[in-house]
């Protein structure tokens, strides 16, 4: 979440006759995050998010990410809810960009995460890959393996700007995991984004999942993957194998993993670092002037990268059988 | 507004114990503006904001600063008001900063202000310097006259960067307006910050003003003066005379004017333009790596000084006795 696209007062009233939310009160623009504009917007009917679609969203997908939002609620999971408009249509217009309110959810996120938060994580992780067993509809992740050769190509002419040696390291990963990336592995709705900024809690209980624009088909053990990159690392870069095994744990509780899914954990983890140290090096070189956004620093995940090079089964990321 | 201090949740709970308002149920850092951090806070008790003071604020002036909230909200005036703790305290400290909550305020702020908006806010302006009449306290506008030789003398070096000539420009404004700024003309709390994004509207009518962290004691007309900068100019730099008719006559309507505001309002223009082109300068110069702001171009306020350095008398900016 951040701040892109600026929305004029005369933008929202024009947005708002649409939809049954009274007048606005307030508009006020979200320093979080970076895909997507973001506001929090308090109407005379209730307090929304309202999210402009920037850069990476492809506004083919937004109905993906709008029905997904509804079936996964309806199976019990919360997460904001698209709010539709008098012709019963969620997805708007304002300043020039695709735009959808949602239903404002209430819950801190953790900046600290222990593993108490870890093995919640894993469960709502698990629920929210059973929840969407029977989406009917399928997106293709496109920040998956043969995203990130496309990626690398427009950042590698500069990659060495970051740290010396960048372009080899990552061109050596791309060619090994083309090499050995898994295939046939489970596969359903996964969440493909789910940071800790992305995961509310209340009172120490997990309370929402939020963000679901990176969300697509496919391997669920991959999804697991990213959130031990996201979750179980300390500030440090160093892993923390106790945050790994509640981690796991709790996703197990609830979605048993299968033995092909517990041998690829390292290739997988290995491929989510490498996804998200490209996504931020080009997020790196390409801070948009003015964007109210702090762009999140690539080195992170070259130091989680060499830490998967190094781990050689699941039980490195704590796993207990 | 903007975001500088990051408040965990570990941080935020700390806070809060000291106050009657619930648990927290949301933080969100708010993308606007450039001083200060704010997040907008919802607590089990109602919407406040949470501002946590940063670099030009000296914690002195603090209580300066909450006590007049109070005070104009006493005199009718709608602003944020402070929220005590149990203790009966206002100011507060987290994550190592003072820090404060308010009341939030509903209401809109307008990119593109009318001539309508300009006479409500004129007549705004006004009813602030009435209510202050008998706040007891004093506070130095350390950002006049003896306030802008220190910050050119911090920004001089690096002025050319933005244009060429820039230093010389600014030198000549400092020596003419040190000749011909006006002593002894009325003067009490002024806003000195009264820009669009401080002025809250609901319906096209003004309902509320904010952001008190540059109000002091000066003069009444510089305040005024201040808000022909901030209001009357088009996105080209172009004076609208009929948005400075309409906001001088707005504020004589409440508080009318002395022969001797009269006559210095274009020295005074020139001044409150030079006291932005200064602080905007040494912002673009000093962004704080990461900051989640967009800092202000400088340059509109050196196209607004050369409008002011050519107008001649008050009826320059619209007035008609």
């Amino acid at each position: 979440m951040a701040v892109y696209t600026e929305v004029t007062d005369e933008d929202l009233a024009q947005f708002l006759a649409a939809y049954d939310l009274g007048a606005a009160l307030s508009l006020k623009g979200i320093a979080e995050g970076v895909e997507n504009s973001n506001y929090l917007l308090r109407t005379e009917k209730g307090t929304f998010i309202l999210t402009l679609y920037e850069k990476r969203v492809n506004e083919a997908d937004l109905p993906f990410f709008l029905e997904l939002m509804e079936h996964l609620a309806r199976q019990g999971l919360t997460c904001p809810q698209p709010v539709k408009s008098r012709a019963g249509v969620a997805l708007g217009r304002i300043a020039g960009r695709p735009a959808v309110l949602v239903t404002f959810l209430d819950g801190m996120w953790i900046r600290r995460p222990t593993a108490l938060h870890c093995a919640q994580v894993g469960e709502a992780l698990a629920q929210l890959h059973e929840a969407g067993a029977d989406f009917p509809m399928r997106r293709t992740n496109s920040l998956s393996l043969d995203g990130w050769l496309p990626l690398f190509a427009g950042a590698r002419a500069r990659a060495d700007e970051i740290t010396p040696g960048l372009e080899d390291f990552i061109g050596g990963e791309l060619a090994h995991l083309a090499q050995v990336w898994p295939q046939d592995l489970p596969e359903g709705i996964i969440h493909a984004d789910l940071f800790p900024d992305n995961v509310f809690f209340r009172d120490g209980h997990l309370s929402g999942l939020i963000d679901f624009y990176f969300a697509c088909t496919d391997s669920f053990a991959y999804d697991a993957a990213i959130c031990l990159n996201a979750w179980c690392f300390e500030q440090d870069a160093s892993f923390n194998v106790t945050k790994g095994q509640a981690f796991l744990s709790g996703y197990a509780r609830v979605r048993p993993f299968s033995a092909a899914e517990i041998a690829a954990l390292p290739v997988l983890a290995r491929g989510a670092a490498l996804r998200f140290l490209l996504t931020r090096l080009v997020d790196w070189l390409n801070v948009p002037p003015g964007a109210m956004v702090r762009p999140k620093d690539p080195m992170e995940y070259v130091k989680k990268l060499r830490f998967h090079q190094h781990a050689t089964s699941a039980a490195d990321y704590g796993w207990m059988p």
